[in-house]
């Protein structure tokens, strides 16, 4: 008994989403042909409108127009501050917190020499330069990892000196319990411990 | 910093599927965006021709024609043998343990008379009809719950005596180990031990 080929189609293209397997895939699709036929179509239509998607020209971010919202926003860009972050979802999860006002560079990864990623890759070169003309101060939020330390002390190397560069903390996250937290972060949480 | 509004909509859309929330459909949506645009374009169409899908006349499972795989498959029609499930999903379970050669009824559901739901919506006296005119033998692959029970108590009592009905066994799991397993399991399992 064989599922028809439209409906397994459609299972093996979700299955290529990364964390979806052949069996979420199953299910949710089985779950999606009892929609309404509207509903389908509108979902098909929403995703094949995906495609040639505009990224910033200045920070990298998706955008409908040339500038995203926060690059064409005068006060923001004249703050002084950008902060680097590797993802646009890392971007996203700054924004969510409101207390940066800043501009914004999404790198797209960090150096990793084994995959071929270096500093051409991640454009380093043409960052360098949008902060040594636009700003006075640097927020690394790059998450922390090998290759994470890397690509910051590789940033943080090439902008010139007057230029203040800082990394995001590290310690117990908010509503973390040191019992169950990793020796590392306890370590880099006692480094950061903070006068009260 | 908002994303585009054609993210937005993929996201919304991801995140009405079942077991699929917020952060993941964004994390999914944003691994997509990076995608090739023929590989999205793909996608989404293989998703949109979800709409207008045929159900088998005889037993309710997905077909491209009027009659599924298998009830167009005389042999396994003249087995004698019918097996009842919820849902395609469970008979596509049982198809994948290549143990049973007979035919198929997906009733779409239990009874739960506080959804509304009860004998006409399940469609059982079409399904008593269709097992007296054709099986002698009946296997009621329900899932075990208070209405599952309750659905294959029913359609006992509805089915003609001469008519042999078999639930599906209940017991301890393959793999399983007795020290994890619920108790009504092995309760169950020592109810329905077996001569060796």
């Amino acid at each position: 008994m064989e599922l028809p080929s439209r409906i397994q189609n459609a299972i093996d293209s979700f299955s290529r989403i990364p964390g979806v397997g052949s069996k979420t895939a199953m299910r949710q699709i089985l779950q999606m042909c009892s929609w309404d036929d509207r509903d389908i179509q509108e979902f098909g239509n929403t995703i094949s409108e995906l495609t040639s998607l505009v990224r910033c020209r200045l920070c990298g971010f998706y955008s409908e127009e040339e500038l995203c919202s926060v690059c064409s926003n005068t006060k923001r860009m004249s703050n002084g501050v950008i902060c680097i972050v590797e993802s646009i979802s890392d971007c996203l999860a700054i924004e969510k917190s409101e207390t940066f006002n800043g501009a914004y560079h999404i790198l797209g990864g960090v150096m990793n020499p084994l995959m071929g990623i270096g500093p051409d890759e991640l454009g380093i070169d043409k960052l360098v330069k949008r902060i040594a003309e636009n700003f006075n101060s640097v927020i690394l939020a790059i998450n922390p990892s090998v290759e994470g330390d890397a690509t910051c002390s590789y940033i943080k190397d090439h902008i010139p000196d007057e230029i203040n560069v800082d990394r995001i903390g590290f310690g117990i996250p908010m509503g973390g319990s040191l019992e169950y937290v990793d020796a590392l972060t306890i370590s880099k949480a006692l480094e950061n411990r903070k006068k009260m």
